[in-house]
């Protein structure tokens, strides 16, 4: 077998790599008794990737080209995939986030057509000045839903007064005038700098054969010569580039978010920091903790409130976002409670509860087959060991995660994002 | 082994049950390879059974009340069951429909622990005047968001105008006003009605052992008498109540419901009837019908859009639903198209794609522990085999689909449910 047998340490079962001769790196994880099978490809080319040098030039890409490319690339010359999946019988997406692109689909029957028609996807650009005219009004429409989408703004406002240079503070899918400066010239070098094979990922997980997958890609991927890109980012400060912010839009009860900025730097977070924020977060402020109680029967939350850790080359912030019907005033708990946490720390008690509940939903995502496939893509594209966490949540402990702590959480390096109702007019 | 083996005929593959000498039915489906469980217990008990005969007397209860009794079992005098499961780490939830209420959890270890909280939970009911109107803030602030989302007032206006009588009509969780007439009486009346062993179901499946599972039962549950309870529905005719329902809400795109009313009695669709309605909605405006295209090119619908069948005692409707610049043109469109497919019938070439598509989304959702424990408990409800569609898929024709759309679709039998943004306010 051409493919080298991997274990994933903490659930002592085995799963298969190898770098086909194309390019592409390939990972194969098979699920035993399972019908379904999950596939992904990807390369790390996102929003924040506009600026990158590519065989020796400097090149710069309107904002939101990553996402149209993906749209682009989405729809081919023979119809859209959607279509030739239908024929399969596969369901099939594909998105883009701030550092990757994916392409996907899951099926139970005819994996090997399916596998097919997302590799012929990936390796058929197709791009003239009316095709990506075309586009743009289906591409506008989607960014005025997002426009309007107060859980996505409370957010997307969030980072863009956070951040002062790193491009996380802009949209994933640009505006309508940044998205009118695209050309085909652009896709095709966007296409030719991060769409090379040896710059993308396969992943499988579920009922899956690695020697079929190898097959298929035999016959279907051709060759490529590896070519360089590195992406670019400006400096960032440490300190948040504004405390507050707020839109009025037309929402019945008023969102926030509140970001707590870390200093980030040219490197991911280790496996260890990022286990440890897991645990404070679930302890802190996960819905088993006294603090989400004591939020909800005040009913300054509702159980739209959650945490985040946001993580990725020059940004690293955790979130705390969720309706309210005070958002001031619960940014104020919530930056007590975390003056409180600093001093006190988290328990025995709450750290075993947390690890525990982090336990059970890393454990339960091990069987299904998109959370595998997308935790092994990541993992890829960061050179990161994609199962390292679960290990490392059994042997960190609470003294771990309160020395985390000391990076984090700085109440004095903060931005509340406010989603007001429009004033005056909602009285229902 | 006291349980009997059942056979899944569409995947050759066995799946357990008996009841259990308490009364509880108990289905136990273990999928091999798996590491998580998923395990739900409900009774046959939901908003539209507000009227029923107990023991031989009428009994009717405020709108709501079923799903307030969820709330007030899930929150037990030991605190809420939230807690109880961090402790051993499970995932825990319940729900309340417009004709079940459900308790269920995940969890991939200490499983046993986890099924006793589950166990208890439903077998110690406990209000008092103070517990009761505690809850009325929390639930009250429930019925508030529900109020103000779009997505649910368009379908719950919808189902108002088109249902004259029957409670579908009403909103699952009541109103402010009914729920205040709640007391612990009206819960003990309902929780002694129908939380009897008798009328419950328990379904297990993932990562499970039927013997386990009857060991926890033994230890656990207590035997129950029998009691006989029968909810009562008023007639309802044919025609819809009204053509048009509006409401203006805080929106940033107008949303729209079509509901296309069916015949119902008091008996449930058959499974060739709603195979039969699945293909027929796939094929008309699923996401890879050539309707779904025209509509999404033309910018009258967004990924929003979607259909549904909902069916149950006494009510049966095919609704389309999703955002639109233009509800009425939407609306008009889509009518048309079904005078079309009236005329024309689905033809061989949608038939077959469409039956592909569904086969694939069945086939998938067989590696879901909680999509196949819901189907199974479901199924038992009604009285029906859960696995019958999937066989059934394969012996439909398009015959058969294009004689059930004589049934269905009737474009002079319809209601249009429009959420308009509120009037001069939303210019962005």
């Amino acid at each position: 077998m051409r493919m080298t047998a991997l274990q994933d340490k903490s659930f002592d079962t085995l799963y298969y790599y190898c770098q086909h001769e194309s390019g592409l790196r390939i990972y194969v994880y098979p699920f035993k008794g399972f019908r379904s099978t999950y596939a992904v490809i990807g390369t790390k080319f996102g929003s924040v990737n506009a600026s990158f040098i590519h065989n020796g030039q400097n090149v710069t890409v309107p904002d939101g080209t990553a996402h149209y490319l993906e749209h682009k690339l989405f729809e081919s010359e023979e119809g859209d995939a959607f279509t030739q999946y239908a024929r399969t019988g596969a369901a099939a997406n594909a998105y883009t986030s701030f550092d990757t692109t994916c392409y996907l689909f899951s099926c139970t029957e005819r994996f090997d057509e399916s596998l097919g028609i997302l590799f012929d996807l990936i390796q058929s650009p197709y791009f003239t000045p009316e095709t990506v005219a075309k586009e743009q009004g289906i591409i506008g429409q989607e960014i005025k839903m997002y426009d309007d989408s107060p859980d996505w703004r409370v957010t997307m406002n969030l980072l863009q007064a956070m951040y002062q240079n790193h491009p996380i503070n802009k949209d994933i899918a640009g505006t309508v005038e940044t998205i009118a400066e695209i050309t085909p010239e652009i896709l095709y070098e966007c296409y030719n700098s991060y769409y090379n094979l040896h710059n993308m990922v396969l992943c499988v997980a579920g009922k899956a054969d690695p020697e079929e997958v190898l097959a298929i890609a035999d016959q279907k991927l051709k060759p490529n010569e590896p070519v360089q890109t590195e992406s670019l980012f400006p400096e960032e400060p440490y300190e948040v580039g504004q405390t507050y912010i707020e839109q009025a839009l037309p929402v019945s009860m008023p969102m926030m978010a509140l970001g707590f900025k870390e200093q980030a730097g040219k490197e991911y977070a280790s496996d260890k920091d990022l286990v440890c924020t897991s645990i404070l977060l679930e302890a802190f402020a996960g819905s088993a903790s006294p603090l989400y109680r004591e939020l909800l029967d005040s009913k300054l939350i509702n159980s739209t409130f959650g945490t985040e850790y946001m993580e990725g080359l020059g940004y690293r912030a955790v979130i705390f976002e969720g309706e309210t019907t005070d958002p001031e005033k619960l940014a104020e708990v919530l930056k007590e409670a975390v003056r409180r946490l600093h001093k006190d720390g988290i328990s025995e008690e709450a750290f075993d509860n947390a690890r525990r509940c982090l336990y059970g939903r890393m454990a339960r995502s091990r069987d299904i087959p998109s959370s595998v496939a997308t935790n092994m893509i990541n993992g890829a594209f960061l050179g990161r060991d994609p199962f390292a966490a679960s290990v490392m949540l059994q042997t960190v402990t609470a003294a771990d995660v309160n020395e985390r702590l000391k990076q984090q959480l700085d109440p004095d390096n903060c931005t509340l994002s406010v989603i007001k109702e429009i004033e005056g007019l909602i009285e229902t």
